[in-house]
């Protein structure tokens, strides 16, 4: 999983490509690419499961919005046509189909182009799921694209189904909002779980501390510098949006505030987990340190008190002709006498210097 | 009382609701909401216990001012139901009844809004206490929300009452000021409290530091870890109102200032107590190295005298035929004299080394 | 020591009191309030060394000066009747009484309020001490306020009365630079005087350092961290004043300026001594581990060395009926000659190793 | 190789030349410096391998582009031939022929100055190789300066010489831009080998960690100490470029923003690295205290069971007369179970502790 | 030396001084204050080895530039002279002659005051020698004091002499440029000499690491302190000189700038070697709990073998009268083996826990 993740911080295209020139970088492959149409204005509602490349939409009037989803990256050819058809930069295409973007947000006049990472907890992998998610919104157009099928997107679009609330009745860039507040919710769900995993191990570390928990400390602190790289960006992505033209002055500007500050609270509850998880890594440094103490405490008091005794008895067993002391009579239990009291005296002198 | 924190830290609502729906999230509810008002102007002064739904006050002329305290933030029906009556923005509401806030100041335009932690001490269980706390300024309407009974306003109500200083003279900004200096107040009894802890754990390192002390002293620090969370953007919020059109040019200015002194005044009392405690791990560590240098040092004493003499007296218990030491006179005596000038000369030896 | 320095630092008014209201929080009372006034001009000079309260003199003409110098803050009546008389503002008042402030200076448009700690070096108690001093600057009146007899201000006295040099002919802003150029003073002081601690701490780390040497080094560091807590909000008072409309444009200005820099060079002072106890601790943690090392080397040579030739010497002190060696003339000599062997053997070994 | 990087970093010219003197600074000469033509057109392209000094083109007309490509800075003459022909300023000069720079974009008027490291990994060495690459960018002419044959810039110069694409369209500015952009590759390449390198050390790390595994760590943070030195102002540069007169109106200004993405992306990945290596050398001492750990428990257990048994086996070898218990018919294989039992009991209670 | 270096860091005036009040602080003073003059023009050149103070030349006019180096700066009344004579602000003569500043530059209107610190390698006492160097820019007058003879001008006298290149023709802001400037390359010259020690340290560290080598890297850590506390402020004083009004829009401007880059890269370097050292230390500390490591390793191997075999030895030895084994014929031989399998089998679990 490491590897996996180092990878795709890493990951860039091959170097001595000209800018522009579509190429995917990336493991990850659906094997076509699907496209999903939301078309819709307040009244109406047309899905399309599966749009074809010649069937685009084109933009619709103002009031009336087009959602399309695309699944897949990989297929460059794709990407190039769709890129054609509603005029979408080369730099930008590029950037959709390599998976080693941090999050970032442009304005390019005609659009605003939105990268984001979509995180997930896999339960069967015990692992975090990274996605990258690009969205180009246009004036009443928005194209998401993203890597595989399976997305946070479910609720946005039972939303758009049943037409409650809001969201039917707003423009795209309202559109837009939604699906970045999804994302981030995605983030908030894992905070969550990656906090419940440092409550097990706080609970680990306090009853029963070993070398294993000082891996599992460092592979959530591992987690964290993860999340962290891709926490921080989205701030400045979601501020760049909130300050663009398209947004500053409209009516969604106060979402996408309430959206800052969420990821504000994501990358608070990151930092605050970063610092928890290095007080824990003092706390285990510190149990560690003291059953050290306690280990070399056993062993120094057992050899001070048998050492000398040992030492006593072994003079006793020298078979010296002239031995004066091993003829008397209360020789043997005087001894045995002396051993004790000198074994007392000892553990006194450790007690008295708080050692038992 | 970790799990605790941590979980409000990062509470946040479920993933996947539309913005502005209002769903609580937290734990503590109080059973019934429960509204209090008062409504006073320079003169006159009434007092209402519990105020019901639909007998909400409309805003008073200028000169007097309604302050209503909402308490239990659970029923999201009744918030509603006041942000209906009042005018209150559905993502303002949602934020109040989401207790994983962020302490932030909002100009609304008509309103203002702020949302702070005010903490205490609770005696009993012996953890901080947090309550997230809502202030929602119209022009003579305070709406306040809290999530439980019980409070750090008691001395802001009794003022109202008496009828005593600046207080009733005052609009409803004066107000607001009032209870976020009674919050803020609330941070320096904590940090006073948590001073003392830090006291009485130094005097335990100092006098007779054990495993204890070091686990004392991580858990002050995650208090602060906590505290520090709190606070800073406390810091940010009261400088947003402080610089809001509301306050900038009013005669309540001057006391925000004063209050954004003393949000200051707790963060370095925070940053004080932290490096204190970075400090005292420090000497924790150190004299625990010490400890750990003084056992080895009586270890090292004792087997290095005894397991060279124990060889001599083995050699002496071995069996052979011919050992011709044996038979002499005064072998024994000797021997022992040996070993007595040996064990001195490496006492003498460890002093030298300065071990002993 | 440290727990007085701490109740400094977090000291605060009691919780739930008015703003404005004035209590008098910190633990040194003179027993009555002294002030003490220098009313001078170019060619004059009155000094009045007790002034009563009724006897507060009105503000002088344009290029007079009237210096009230009030020690003791204790009495919060004196205080009002100061503060009505010149019209100072009560939550100046309040902080002026309240010791727990951090540098700061702040313009009330008719006078400069500047607070500020002076520190000096108790040779007796061999400690820091600290006082807080406020200055309210009006156009020809400057009152400071101390806690207690005794401060940095004797030169600037002295100087006063000599009437040479430059502060006679100044006004009431060249005077409020001059106190303040003397409270900066005693910062330089007392760097020096600890700087001269952490070299006599220095000599006892490279020459005999024992566990009191860390102590000493965690003493300074703690001093520091206080220093340092004083003299950052320095800056910044200092930097307000220079830029305040009162001194920017006026003839003090480059006198501001230079005290600026003074600021600075105490702040580089702390953190080049904080940095200097930062390696000194190294420095100590690396001896301490050395020795450990040491100690060790000797334990292990010393037991590796006889552990086998006392088994040895247990083998021909066994009790077998049928031990043919026992009988052998020569065993016993030669047995010595093997073990003699062997313990020069392992003394090399040793030595290759780099362990003797 | 510390050595060779370091002295890269630190050299400079020697003290006490005149600013605008040319000495080279540097350790790597190619033996004659070598200058290479393209001219080239949307239409046209003229490639020379091998340009005297004294047939330096003239600046083409707009529509066209020469880029001279310099190989060899340590003839300082070359140089100075083609600063006068190009009227480049000696400061300039200087910089290109001193190879201790920092990356920096310079605009001074007539013409834009860059200089960047150029990294690539020497496989036969397994080291990073750094060279500095200079770039001049007049109106129509672009020269390049490099320490050695070998660069980065191969596909740049296949893609003039195919002539599909951007490239030989688009003005000098667009070139400056490809040539950079391949350099940024360069290192991204880098980071790549660097990050299969930490995965190596990281499966030496969990399988079998040895004080080897540790310089390996120390190896790689130092790599990224250095890189870190050579991307972070690559930043600035290009940043400086983008926002000069040259570059920000004009089309070539997105893909500069799109290069400055891939330098942040660049230095995301090494402090991602730095990260992971620090936590990677967290994760050694870890494994080495935990070593430690067993290895004195292990002794420990041996220790305290035997040297109690071997002592009571001492007492019964002594030889005094009278000894009744050694009389006792069944006193030997009683003095065993105990032995037995003893052992039997001080395993159970490091069982209890937790050490076994 | 470090008790020199702190001094330096931290002397300043006597506390209690009216300020622009000349009082040298410092310890080097030379016998007699010496000054030398350079008078020249781009055609003509006139030098004095000693100038008396009522020698002193009047501001030549444009074209022609006075360069007046005073050596020695404990003669406050000389100082007195010359600032009367050329209109010195008192508070930048009590600066000059104080030599506890941090860089710095200000503009005084009439002339720029620099004052920086010349460092330099004192190869006999193998320490870093500071000086503090003050310059005070007139239009065609160019003061620098400095504490005592021997500097690192001597080349710009060279090129003054000669004639050749810039120096001559160019103002007296130049030639300020040109001291600044060889100060710079002192730094860099020192640079690299620590970066040599660094070097044989690091030799030292991987060849024969002891206590002595921490001892090294802590004293070069020490020289980065201080060189760091003296380079930071300077790359302010040259940026503020940079941008001042006499340099910003001057032909010297683009020296400034290079000047500046410098500056910049001897910091990078001070830095880059901070982080080398830090990982020296890092690998120091390694290498010790390493042979910390082996050590124990050793004798855990030798004490756990040998301990229960002595144990073994010492039941035969015991003295029953009814021990069946001691008779049997083959005990003897038997026991030894029995000895032999148990170290061997030891020795194998050792190998298994890849102990040896």
């Amino acid at each position: 999983m490491p590897k996996n993740r180092r990878k795709r911080i890493l990951r860039h295209q091959k170097p001595g490509l000209p800018p522009g020139e579509l190429v995917h970088v990336g493991d990850r492959k659906t094997e076509d690419v699907a496209i999903s149409l939301f078309h819709y204005s307040a009244s109406s509602l047309e899905e399309k499961q599966s749009c074809l490349l010649n069937e685009l939409p084109s933009p619709p009037p103002p009031g009336e919005v087009a959602w399309l989803n695309v699944i897949g990256i990989h297929d460059t050819e794709a990407l190039a046509t769709i890129g054609e058809k509603y005029g979408i930069h080369p730099l930008v295409l590029e950037d959709i189909c390599n998976t080693g973007q941090r999050a970032k947000a442009e304005d390019y006049g005609d659009y605003q182009y939105v990268v984001v990472k979509m995180v997930s907890w896999n339960e069967t992998a015990m692992e975090i799921e990274v996605e990258q998610v690009s969205l180009v919104l246009f004036g009443t157009v928005l194209i998401s694209f993203q890597e595989l099928p399976g997305d946070e997107f479910g609720p946005v679009r039972q939303r758009l189904r049943l037409g409650k609330g809001r969201l039917r009745k707003q423009g795209a860039d309202y559109l837009a909002y939604s699906l970045l507040d999804a994302i981030v919710d995605g983030y908030f769900f894992l905070i969550e779980k990656i906090g419940d995993n440092v409550e097990l191990v706080e609970t680990e570390l306090l009853e029963r501390p070993d070398s294993g928990t000082a891996g599992h400390i460092h592979e959530l602190k591992r987690e964290m510098i993860f999340l962290r790289k891709a926490a921080w960006p989205l701030r400045e992505a979601v501020s760049a949006l909130e300050r663009s033209d398209r947004f500053s002055g409209s009516g969604t500007a106060i979402y996408m505030r309430d959206l800052y500050d969420h990821v504000i609270q994501v990358i608070d509850g990151v930092e605050t987990i970063r610092d928890i998880l290095a007080g824990m890594l003092d706390i285990y440094l510190s149990s560690v340190s003291n059953r050290m103490n306690e280990i070399m405490k056993v062993l120094t008091i057992i050899a001070t008190i048998f050492i000398p005794l040992t030492f006593i008895a072994g003079v006793y067993g020298m078979n010296f002709h002239y031995m004066p002391e091993l003829g008397w009579k209360w020789a043997y239990p005087v001894l045995l006498g002396v051993m004790g009291v000198t074994a007392v005296g000892m553990l006194r002198f450790f007690r008295r210097k708080g050692w038992i």
